[in-house]
This record gives structure tokens, C-alpha cells and sequence, in this order.
């Protein structure tokens, strides 16, 4: 299956320049979602995934059919003022300025292998801010999955530590 | 499989005097998360779900699993600036004020029989406004599903022309 006929490519959004690759045809297709977390399910075996972390919030479409599937937990990193219990913070950065992701401190469990979801892999800030989340809670981050992978960003020399799989690249 | 020892809750949040249920001790427990997902698949299941709609963020975490074992699509509705193509709002009552809510124009066919996914039936604003977002696109609501009902909140009587399953009570 061509996974690449299932995304809508937006341009001049979010701002002029910008060609955005919109997964959500992808998602609104159950044999498109289906085959495309199959092959993530494949990733994350391979790897011996024992818990998924995805950032909010495409992170969490990408990554709980998987967790589901294995049988893992899932976490969600959040914004601000979105997780009620205590938590641990990473910041990251934007075109202008910061931002900032949480998880939960009993998110992950010390050792645990974890795998980091999200729909793509673009400038690598976001799923940077995931890791860093991660490994501070004591997880191994064993690697990384997107949908989609935005080559010219360079996000992979971000993240060239962790292992990375993307089903399609533009 | 007692479910409520999964929920962690939380006094006063996300202000004085409520009793915030944090389902995320549920997402992070893989048994868990399976155990809960199969009994939302098997109501989607006897509904005939064609496809399956959740409100930002954690409309995500319940739903999406579900529309990966039946095989069919998932759509999120949206905050304001998150979708990039055309489409339709719906606007919901906040304590103080008005939020909305929006649905890519081309994410529900004519006719598909939806299942409208969240985390908590509270008030049933959010709920409501998923629902309406729906109707506009001209799908069938068959069906919302929820890990918990707060039957002191009264949303039942919100959404009382549709059926509703959920799998606690507080």
C-alpha cells in the first residue's frame, strides 16, 4: 500500500512557506490507519517496546493503536497545565521563543524500554523534548517511530543517538 | 478487572472543590489499557462502527485503539488553528465563556455510523459539540463511549437522544 496518496499537503500553512503534510486522510481510512500501525507494531517488537510516550497531541494517534496492540502502556507528554499530578519538564525551541512539555513522574518506570511516537519527524524539537522527558524518569529511549519524515528539516541529526523508523519521507 | 484502581484522583483540580479522575495510571498499565480498549471495541463492534471521532487530546487516547482493532478511521475534533484544511465548528458552553470545536469538512462521509469517543462523560459539553460537528457532516451518531461517567454532572440528560456506554462511575 502507498501510504503517501493517503496525505494532504497543505501549503502556505501554518505560514507562507511552509508546506504542511496532514496525516489525518491517513487516519480516516481503517485500512490505511490499520496497515501504517501494523508496520510501527512491527518497529516496536523488534525493539522489545515495554511503554509508549507521544507528545501532544498527533503523537497520541501515532502511538496508542501500537500500545494497544503489544499489550504496553502509553503516556502522553503534555502542555502546560494539562497534567493534574506532579511532573517533570522539558523545554524546547520554537521559531520564536520556548515551549515546554510534561510527563507525569510515575510515567515511565526506571529501565523500562521505551519507544517515542509522533506523526512527524520535522525539526526534531518536540520529539527531543520527549526523549529528554523520558530519560530523566529513568526510561531507555530503545527508539523512535513517525509517519512521516520531513528530510530537508534535518531532525535526524537531532535525534542521531536513537534509533529512527519513518514509514514515508518528503 | 477492577478498573477504578487505575484512576488517580485528584482534589482540587483543576480547581477548588473538584475531584479531577485521572485516567493516565490506566493508560500507563498495558493490561490495563487492553482490558478497557476490548470492552469499548466490543460496544463499537455491536454498533456497526464505521468510523470513530474523539475531541482533543484524550478523546484521542480512548479512541484511536479502538478504530485500529476494528479497522476502521478515526477523525479528532480540534481547538481552533490545529486543522489546516476547510471545516466546520461547533461552539460549547465553558463555566465562563465559549470554546469550540472543529471537524475537517471531509473527515465523515453521508451515512457512516460514528462512534464518538472521550475519556470522561462530565457535563457534556464537549461531548455535545463532537456530536453536532458530526450531524453536520452528515454522519449517524450510533453510539458514544466513555472510560467514565461523574454521574453527579449530569451530561447523561445532555446527550440522552443517544446511546451511552461507559465502563465507571463516579
Amino acid at each position: 500500500m502507498d501510504l503517501h496518496k493517503y496525505i494532504a499537503t497543505v501549503p502556505d500553512y501554518p505560514e507562507p512557506g511552509v508546506m504542511f503534510r496532514d496525516i489525518s486522510p491517513l487516519m480516516a481510512d481503517g485500512d490505511a490507519y490499520r496497515y501504517a500501525t501494523d508496520q510501527l507494531v512491527d518497529y516496536a517488537r523488534s525493539k522489545n517496546v515495554e511503554m509508549i510516550v507521544g507528545p501532544e497531541a498527533r503523537g497520541f494517534i501515532v502511538g496508542c493503536p501500537v500500545a494497544y496492540e503489544l499489550g504496553v502502556g502509553f503516556a502522553p507528554a503534555r502542555k502546560e497545565g494539562k497534567l493534574p499530578r506532579e511532573t517533570v519538564k522539558a523545554t524546547y525551541d520554537l521559531e520564536y521563543g520556548q515551549s515546554a512539555l510534561y510527563l507525569h513522574k510515575d510515567a515511565i518506570k526506571p529501565g523500562q524500554r521505551v519507544l517515542v511516537t509522533d506523526d512527524l519527524l520535522a525539526t526534531g524539537g518536540t520529539i527531543s523534548a520527549t526523549i529528554k522527558l523520558v530519560e530523566d524518569l529513568g526510561g531507555i529511549v530503545v527508539g523512535t517511530a513517525f509517519i512521516i519524515e520531513l528530510k530537508d528539516l534535518n531532525g535526524r541529526e537531532k535525534i542521531k543517538d536513537y534509533d529512527i523508523f519513518s514509514l514515508m519521507e518528503y
